[in-house]
This record gives C-alpha cells, structure tokens and sequence, in this order.
C-alpha cells in the first residue's frame, strides 16, 4: 500500500469517522438516526432499538502483559453497554466477534468469556451472538450492543442548549492514572524479571483501569426525580473531548470549572508521582466509562438533591468557546485529543 | 501468554463458540435467539430485529495486494447483509468499524466508503454507525448488519425435518477458485515484479471472490411462489460445512448428490489448472454468498419452477450421518472443515 496522501492523523478522531459518513443518506425509515451518536437509533413502533459497535485491539486498547483475560472480557462489556446508557437506554443483548492467534490457548478464552458472563449477569444482558475467527496478530475483539428505551426517553448528544448545566457522574483520570502505573511497572519487569509489580496504594486507579463498573443506577436517579437530561454521551474518549462532542453537535460553547472536576485521591498521589498536574489525566485521560450531561437550569436545584452527580459548569452561548476557568478567574481554552494511539 | 493448554485448532470453527457460549442463559425476555444461528433474534412487538456481527482481518480474509479498497468495501457489505438475508430478513442498517494503521492514507479509507456506499445502495441499506481507531497491525473491519422481519417469517438453521428438500441457488466453488488465480499471480509477482498479473479467462471466478454479490432476489421468488423454507443458512464457510450446520442444528442426517452441485465453466478450468476435483473447492472453498435451504417435500414441484434454485439432494433421518452420493451409487462422508486460516 502507498504511504502517499493524506495521512489519518490529519484528522482528529471524530472528524474522520464524520468525513467519511457525511455522504451516506438513509434510505429505510426505520433508521431514526444513523452516525454521529453513542448508538444508532432503529424505529420499531413506540419502542426504539439501539445499537451499537466497539473494535478492541491488542497492543492499542489493551496489554495482556498486565491485564487478566478475565477483566479483559468483563471491560468489554463495560464498553459496549456504556453506549447505551448514554443513550438512556437499556442494554439487552451483546454480539462479540474475537480474532484469535494461535498463541492463545482455549482455556484463557474460557476465561475472557467468564468475565463477560460476569458482567452480562451483573448488568442484565445476554450474550446473543458473535463468533469466532483466527488471527495472526494477536486478540482482536469487535462488541456489538443492542439495547431499547421508549421513543420519548432517549437523550442526544445534540441537543443541549446554552445555559444548561454541565454534570458529571463519579470521578476523572483514575482509569489513566491506573494505565500510567501498570506501564511503569510493565517497563521496570522487561528491564529486571525478579521485580514483582508494585501497586499497593493503587488498588482504586488501577481497578478503573483494569476493571471498571457503570453507574447505570445514576439513570434510574435522574428518572427517579423527574430530570431529563437535555444531551447525555459516556466519557471514554477523556471528558474534554467528550463535552466538546456535545457542544459542537448541539452548536454550544461551554464554562466548566477547575475546581469542581471530580478527582480521587489516589488519582492526584498518582499524577503527583509521575509530576503530572491531576487537571491533565482528569480532562484527556479517557476510559472513565462516566456520565456526562446536561440538565435545564430550572432542574438546578433537584440536580443538587442527587449525591451521584456533580454540576461542573455550563453550556454558553455558540461561538463563545470551549473553556475550563480557574480559581482566579483565568481561562483556559478545553481541546479534544487528537487520533491517538490509546484510543 | 502461556502456550500451554487446550490449543485452539483442536476446536472446529463451530465447536469453540457453542463451547464457549453454552453456559450463557438469556435473562431479556427481547432475546428469542441468541448464539447458534446467522443473527441475533430481538424481540419488538410483531417485528423481530436481526443483528449479526462480522470481524474480518488483513492476512486472514483478505489480502490488500489483489484487493482494491472499493471492492473490500463493498465485500463487507455483502458478507454482513447475508446474515440478515438467512434468516429471511431484510437488512435495514449497517454499523462499520475500522482498525487502521498509519501505513493507509485517507484516501484509501474513503475508496474503502465508497464500496460501503455503492453496495449499500444497491442492498437498499443506511450506515448507521461505527467508528474508526488505530492499529498496529493492518486494516481490521468488524461490521454489524441490523435487519427486521416479521414474525412468523424468519427462518432459522435448526428446523429442518427428514425428508426435507436441500436447495441452493447460483454456484460454488467459485470464490475459492479465484482466490486461488489471485494467490497464484500474488506469487509470481513477487518473484519477479515485472510480471503483469494474467487473469483472462478467469472474470467470473475473480469477481465472485472480489467483488460477491447476494442473491437476495430469491426470497422474493421464493415468497412469490408460496414457498417458505424449513431452514436457511447463507453459504460462507463452505455447502459442505452450513449443511451440515443446519443438520446438526435440526437433528438430521442429510444425502446429497455430486451431479447435482452447481459448479460455473471456469470454476472447473480453474480446478483442471491447479489439478484438483471442482467438488472440493464447491464443497469446501466457502465465500459462496449463495442461499442454502430446505424445503417440505410437498413443495417439490414448487421449488423445480424456480430457476434460480437447485434441489442438491434431501434431508435423512437422526442419526443417519451426512453424505455425497455419486453417480455410481458410492457415498462418500461429508466433513465440515476444521478451525482454518481462511475463514
């Protein structure tokens, strides 16, 4: 193949994927709408189904020197569902293709599988189909969700409005912070095969690395006290370039604040380690398999009743801007990471 | 990774996932089918939702040297539809998802989109989501079709019954074939860059390997003609290994008969080339794309008005086994090809 013309790091992640789909023009009313969400959005009468698709591959989303074949099958699930729920739907069913090399043994597929047993139990999904193929370059494993919500309760990446309030669930950079840390350890054991991986103090960053949950029930919540959601999306790409996803399809700016992104404790010791400032890990990082919405400003007070989620800022008016402020008032222009190798 | 442990290829292609999948019980009472047929059955109401999911990787399923992007595209397309098409569904959406190393240029991924869009034109099918990430290692696509139809018409692999009809429409062993003159040229090639690869002769079997179509049209006739099938599988893995997908999925033995298995002119020539049975590449080349099906034996006279179908032979009773007859009155045990690379 020719290494001639544009390369794809020209484009950032979400510019080549709408580059090359912004001529498809759907032909079949069933499809409510296609590229550019969490998940497609299939008409079937008042019910929608939802769907959609994730490619893992060895060497660029996961490492199997540090990570069990167990977690590794539970996180997928995690991936594949949390386009759902950031639909506000609920997930049902799961396809999982895997290209396998010779280098695997049936055995430690057996155990991707029980992490994905685990996960489809723990979240009420079944495993409704997939297969199975050879590989010569290692694990390759491509997810499909399929999920269903009533017509009227699905939420867009599109549609927030200026003045709606920015909200998270959980906390930001752990997932990175935690990758950081296996790394350091996978480098000083390739140097020295007597060093056993040191972790301790780490179990939280490295667990939302290795092993990360959904907070699904925080759905139920936001029903639960009447808010909508006006735009809802599920922060893996890192919370920057996720709320800048939501701002450019709905054509607003955004203010959020320094000081109130949620960061654990032993995300900043981490950040701190590595002489990082923990703002970098929490906005960029990614694989937070987080919530990120926007609610009316006339919801602000019930928003506040909910422990589970943290108002970070606002959505302003179009053309106004990407931006973090700090304490003192100063701010900084937010950016989406570019095409990146851990992505 | 270790490599000890149960090897992989001691598993067929078949025998890993159910092995895999069979502890896994559905808990949503959406899921009517799960693992085990060409796609997902999603319960909406009167309508079902098909879902099925392919992965296809560079040096295993196909090979960039003799293969232009635009056609890769469309190849896609058609091995991902004809899931849909087995279970007498109409494929509705397309969800596409690419592994892309910095070695592609854009260009070369917008030629990949243009077989996508030419092939979903044609199929009547809407992109409706999917996402590109980078690689290491080539180009990875895993595509997922979605697809509806009603209820008490979709036709699944494990309801044949003894004494069913075996049908199959267009021919086999093309596609092998071609890859086999593809595979040829791809040598000489590299032996001596001056030789200009020299297919004459051979358009119909490099195109069925290129460039598949599916023949959709047939269940139309089939429909038209008052025919509903007892059981379906699209022919990918080869008609000796879907048959015998379907038996062993139903529960019954089957006899077909060797002057009775469509083989085009220049699948033959191609096979007197390289020195081999045409009925080895028609029963096991695989990458057919071509409709495999039984019918109750009341529809016979039906069935032999339709030109684009073939009666191959007949189902036979449990336990029977699975055979090709020759003229000659010899059987001859069909075998399902094991785990392999081109699959």
């Amino acid at each position: 193949m020719s290494e001639k013309g544009t390369q794809i790091s020209e484009f950032g992640k979400y510019g080549l994927i709408s580059h090359l789909t912004s001529d498809f023009k759907p032909v079949n009313k069933s499809t409510v709408k296609g590229t550019g969400d969490d998940a497609a959005i299939i008409e079937n009468g008042k019910k929608m189904t939802l769907v959609s698709t994730d490619l893992l591959l060895e060497g660029i989303h996961f490492n199997l020197i540090y990570t069990p074949m167990k977690h590794l099958g539970y996180k997928t699930v995690i991936r594949a569902i949390s386009d759902i729920y950031a639909m506000n739907g609920t997930p049902e069913q799961l396809l999982v293709s895997l290209g396998i090399s010779s280098r695997f043994s049936v055995e430690q597929i057996e155990e991707f599988y029980e992490g994905i047993s685990l996960a489809c139990i723990k979240y009420k999904t079944d495993l409704a189909g997939g297969d199975t193929t050879s590989s010569v370059t290692g694990l390759t494993i491509s997810v499909t969700a399929v999920g269903s919500a009533e017509k009227g309760n699905i939420i867009r990446r599109d549609t927030a409005r200026p003045n709606d309030l920015i909200c998270v669930t959980g906390d930001f950079g752990a997932s990175f912070m935690g990758l950081q840390l296996l790394e350091r350890e996978r480098r000083l054991y390739e140097k020295d095969k007597n060093i056993q991986p040191d972790l301790s103090g780490y179990d939280y960053v490295a667990g939302r690395q290795l092993k990360p949950e959904f907070p699904a029930a925080v759905l139920q919540e936001l029903a639960g006290a009447g808010i909508k959601p006006t735009a809802m999306i599920d922060v893996t790409e890192g919370l920057a370039s996720d709320l800048i996803q939501i701002c450019r399809s709905s054509g607003t700016g955004c203010r959020i604040f320094y000081s109130r992104i949620p960061v654990d404790y032993e995300t900043g010791k981490a950040a701190e380690e590595f002489n990082i400032d923990p703002i970098t890990p929490a906005l960029n990082g990614g694989e937070d398999y987080e919530l990120l919405f926007s609610v009316a400003l006339e919801d602000a007070e019930r928003i506040k009743q909910l422990k589970s989620v943290k108002v970070i800022g606002h959505m302003t008016a179009p053309g106004t801007g990407y931006f973090i402020a700090g304490d003192d008032g100063s701010e900084v222009e937010l950016t989406a990471q570019g095409w990146s190798g851990r992505k």
